[in-house]
């Protein structure tokens, strides 16, 4: 087969050089200038030609910034006649954005996806997409991982006798229901009310929780609001504890230590999709890595091996 | 403006008679021809050059034959140079296969949106969509209409004091907060896993539903075992009564019948974006008309109106 | 090279484990499920990635159904990261439909060709097509094989003395005279007039048939109007017997029943391009299997030798 | 509506300037330059911005000089911004490559349908295409007209009591039969076999042409091989006279002057789709005007009537 | 025909009200939301439909903030079902990405436009493209501007008798000589060579320059390294004073500080296609408006009237 | 790897050979047939499935039927299953119709790009392009060489001490700049301006050529107006020689005889991309072979090796 060819972007160097560790290839440089003017321009420092190319990318903030230097990434292998190219996905910010729910609003989720295929992607592998409609956004092939196999086996070490899940939002109770049943426990939800995007109400929690060790789970959390304005409803409820999990910690300005000094808050799990800026780390913070999926998931698209046989 | 011109294909004429009623256009014949090796034939009786053509006919059973005929009827529109192909479907059945929850497997809400397009729809006009993200399926212009408005209307002729709406499904859960919140009511949902497609396990019921008269909303009634394993927990939870509502009553098989044989069952209440099957009706079960509201749709289409200012 | 990868959707289950016994390789089964609001779903239960992918689909009754299947498989094989997809169509009812011949109605044939592509189609191994002109609907690779071989090596077991191949339409014609050049035998052909699809009139046979055997030959015949219309003016013209050839068999209704009563056919000669329903078949009923010049084909096609070389 | 711009290219001005005249609107000129490294340069002289722009230019000999130059005005006027663009496609010449007849060949009426497209065109007004199947290999909308009116029209001044209908080749048969019914006459028709471009072998005549009048049509007029060769036919079975007709009179070299030259001959006709050199014409050739038609067909596009209507 | 609708990106609304002033019409707002994960979400406040909606932003810094929300701006005018969407780009900066000058880079000039259209965009509008060729990355119509016609106003004010107009670089040159006719003097050029972004040298100055006014002219003005490079060949050659003229002022740093500090340099002559940040002009900066040159191309857009025609 | 398959159309077949005896490979025919209505029709003589597949074909006069031939070369090896398809264009004319620099033109540069990419080029092997952004208009791979290592190897054979390099035009200066470095000597320009297609004037020249032996370097020189208006201006400066140097040497009409009759010129050299029709050379011409590096480049893309690497 042809050979493997990864390539990073800026968004998230690091993830990128542990995937190559597993795979055992080296993490080939891309140069980026940015001109005068502020244009980009990318250079990708390693032959492509007929190469089995993988282009690291997490859409992390600045998003943008990091949206059109992929794009010009993309561009750059497919002019320099890459054999076929993948974009690996840990985060993909637009995926929130992925319904009309105003007139007259983009619906970036598919936009984007739309511009990845324009720029030249031939797959994509992603993982915990906001939804799983998100899939069919894209018309190339997806594989689609998620990160609840390793956050399971995270919480598997503690004692769930009297432990709930507990999804803050109606929405996203499908997945902690998955993940309860992983665990052998039950499952609550919050009933979520987004007002604007700064204020989030939420009225009650269907489901038992009092006197409970909670799990809460949701998809991401970036500035924290939601996981707040539960943790109110768990206090009124009465709650022993609570955990908080996530696939993508964002955690946009003080979040964490915002979250680290809630005393009910004993611990805040994520996983590596997006990098955590040096110096927010606090001790409640635990961080699993996702290189080891994203690594053997390259590897089985490489070698032409079934993904979800593995993942599912 | 260019000329309207509406055709409706076999699927449901007689919506697509009120319709025409309601906008006083007149509804053209579309002849449908079935040759001896099986296949199809469509030609549209009306001239459509530079018109503003209309294509009534929901994806319903028999799908396949319907979807097949739609798309004889677009490129016929499209080969005798119609101005612009709306297609009107008030029921869009492989909206359901939205996402790849098996490896291998076709995403059909995805595909039939592309083929639409391939045989030449320029916009469409939806009606409650299984999942929102749906919209993103389609590249061209979407606009998608709830029936909530016109269940809720229905529903405010009740006593609703003890009243509660309750999701089948947690999927399903932020529909049925937003219907109760237009009631004025409480919300509760089951926690539902599909084994496959006919077994249904609704593990609990989260929230309040004790003694109270309780709306079951769903967005499609095909078989209807979803329900019937819901009123299983519902009784062990000794509700007073139960009315069932849902958007596309499909009804398979003698699902209406069944459904009216439950005696805590009072009412059913579906609209006819689907059509219902004549000697299928009981005295339970009402069926509220959509014709006005895709009518009113149409027309601000065709005159390039805003559509979301009155349904959004 | 990539290895192959063989599924058959549910039009021709026999054809295609013949055509895989012929190959030696096993026939990987495809699952469709139905929902209970008719929509399907196809899951290919075999590993996709990278192979070498065929899916065999004959598009006859019921075409709708089998074109959708057709198109599931399509996407589904295309979505798990199939290397190349070919379709296998060994009849093509839609070719049939390839001209505009009133206004305002569909092409089939070329609107289902773009269909095809649009699912993930990248190359067709299709047989006689109903007029070579729908190889050019087709903007992907085609490999169109004749079965004028198989039914030449079946009449060449005749004393031929006497015979005439004849064309019961002048648009079938120039076929026939290289049918008849094969046999080294006269041709002759009946000027046909379709009105609507049940009325065929043929109002005279240019070309000698008188005292002659003859050997009618179409490429598909369905109801048998046009065979029994054509036998009419046979007999007017005094032929000594009718032997009926064709490539696709469709025979809707009782039409073999029908054809076997008249005393003047000896034979009915067809290919297992269409399956015969079991006990239809009568003593007349000859099958010849193409089984072999597929499979011979789709092993050229992997390996990327010559198709046209064998059988142009 | 849009104002209506018409330009013709190099191809056939006179046709044009007829067409014009029908019509009622200026010719605005088309300069197109030839630079001296043999490239071509066009600019359309008259403003394009949104209007309906209509490109006369059948494609005649020199075919490749004037479909560059077509592709070259239809380039011109998409970036000038035209609302709407058809081309006038009085001959096809490309439509005669419609079947891939041999291995690795390419397919020019497909091909040359695409070329058009992606080079701008909206959509086609085309007449008496070589087969009826050449409508599909356009995806955008095609008007085909026949010029076979405009031939009967003329031939129903002579006495046709004793005439026959002879098609030179069995595959054109179909439409030499349609134009025998409208004459109300009977129709013959030669086998006919290419052995390559040169030499064409009919073997036989099938049907009764012995003492008769014969009108031989044909679609199209080269060389006029296949008119000699089954003139040889024609006197073998001595028919009285013999008039040609058909709709393209492309006469290459001295085709007219060796077709006048024959005594059995006693009409040529064609009509103007291909321009006749000055000097070719003699006493016997008689060419009808297609302008009318064109014009009338024009009319009706831009002012969305419909054309199959009259045409058909 | 069509309403218009103008709306403004975040890059430059100043330009825009100034356009809309001249044309009459409002400004639309489009309001731009920044989720939590740093996600744009834009939202166009006015009705779209079937409307001829124009959207004004330049592509500056910050360059992939502005190329994103455009995007976005498309993806919202195209789902609202705009009649015809242009893009109205004053500036676009990855123009200067033309060309392939290392290997495995990105051509970001052919891209963007790409992107462009991916996202919806009809036709373009633009101003001074750093190389004419760049009008051909685009498929679309293109208007192109120019805004020597309002330089060379200005300039027109001064004497010119012993005046040259200077091209830092070959590559500009046939512009500066353009130029330089319509302001009837000479034209010299600089042989510059670029050897990374930050370095350029101009090894000498190829034309008469001694003792006279010069006036150099670019097209665009970031960091100023060239004009800074160029002086110093021009005192080399005693030049008698230099006026510095582009079409865009970007500015970058404090260029114009640096550059105004310059005792020969009298005055700086931009246009504001790209916005100066407020407190960074000086008094030798003179800012020539584009708004009422753009306005008018708008107005003969909008009316399907000839651009060329005015400003060629 | 796929085998290598390298046809040549009718454009250069000398060139091809030369370029197979380097790759020792054999040169595969296709047969062009022309039809008597002037219709062409390729088949190539070899086989094509999932080989690697070259077309050699520099369009060079007559170029639109070289183009239109390439064309079908191109749908014939599509329609026969290559693998992949590379067309390798020395010369490629229509680069220079790469603006729009009046209203209402064509852009053959971009058009004639796109209409490759439609009959199927997957990529592009060219030679000097007339401008670098010319690249950008390929959306598929494109490898670009230049000749000007080939020109320099020879002009190193000579004494360059008192020698200048001249671009006969402002416009092409950077690259004589270029080419001026690699010999270390320096570079003047002519300012030109072309009032049509015939009138050029070169108002006066930049730079220091008095007494100096004078390269002049242009990428093509067709009927060599510029160089004779150049010439004329040289004289006035009282240079000493003057050698001609191009890449394409197109040379049409007497353009060699005219320029060899200078007696200045001492010399006019160019290479072979573009075929010198016999007795047309003099002796004062010397062509330059550029099949070792187009040999070269071939097998670095079959191989999937770098070639910017050897050639940039």
């Amino acid at each position: 087969m042809r050979d493997i060819a990864v390539f990073s972007g800026s968004a998230h160097p690091e993830l990128a050089a542990q995937i190559c560790e597993q795979l055992g290839v080296p993490l080939l440089p891309a140069k980026v200038s940015r001109f005068a003017n502020d244009c980009l321009e990318v250079q990708l420092q390693g032959n492509c030609r007929e190469r089995d190319v993988f282009l690291i990318q997490p859409l992390v903030p600045p998003v943008q910034e990091n949206l059109v230097e992929l794009l010009f990434m993309l561009d750059a292998a497919r002019g320099a006649s890459a054999g076929r190219i993948t974009v690996v996905l840990p985060h993909y910010a637009y995926a929130r954005s992925d319904k009309k729910d105003a007139p007259r609003i983009s619906i970036g989720g598919r936009l984007v996806a739309d511009l990845l295929q324009t720029a030249g992607a031939d797959r994509i592998l992603a993982m915990t997409l906001h939804s799983p409609q998100v899939h069919g956004f894209f018309s190339v092939p997806v594989d689609h991982l998620h990160a609840l196999r390793e956050l399971a086996h995270h919480f598997r070490g503690y004692d769930l006798s009297d432990t709930v899940v507990v999804s803050p939002d109606l929405g996203n109770a499908k997945e902690a229901a998955a993940f309860a049943r992983m665990l052998g426990i039950e499952v609550a939800a919050g009933a979520k009310q987004r007002f604007a995007d700064d204020r989030v109400v939420i009225s009650s929690v269907i489901g038992e929780v009092a006197d409970r060790d909670v799990i809460v789970l949701d998809d991401e959390i970036a500035k924290g609001s939601t996981v707040f304005e539960l943790l109110n409803r768990l206090r009124e409820r009465n709650v022993r504890s609570v955990r908080v999990a996530c696939t993508h910690g964002l955690f946009s300005g003080d979040a964490i230590a915002r979250l680290s000094a809630e005393k009910e808050i004993k611990e805040i799990v994520c996983t590596n999709t997006v990098p955590i800026a040096p110096g927010k780390a606090t001790e409640k913070l635990t961080v699993l890595s996702v290189a080891p999926a994203l690594a053997e998931a390259m590897r089985r698209i490489h070698n032409g091996e079934s993904v979800s046989a593995l993942f599912g």
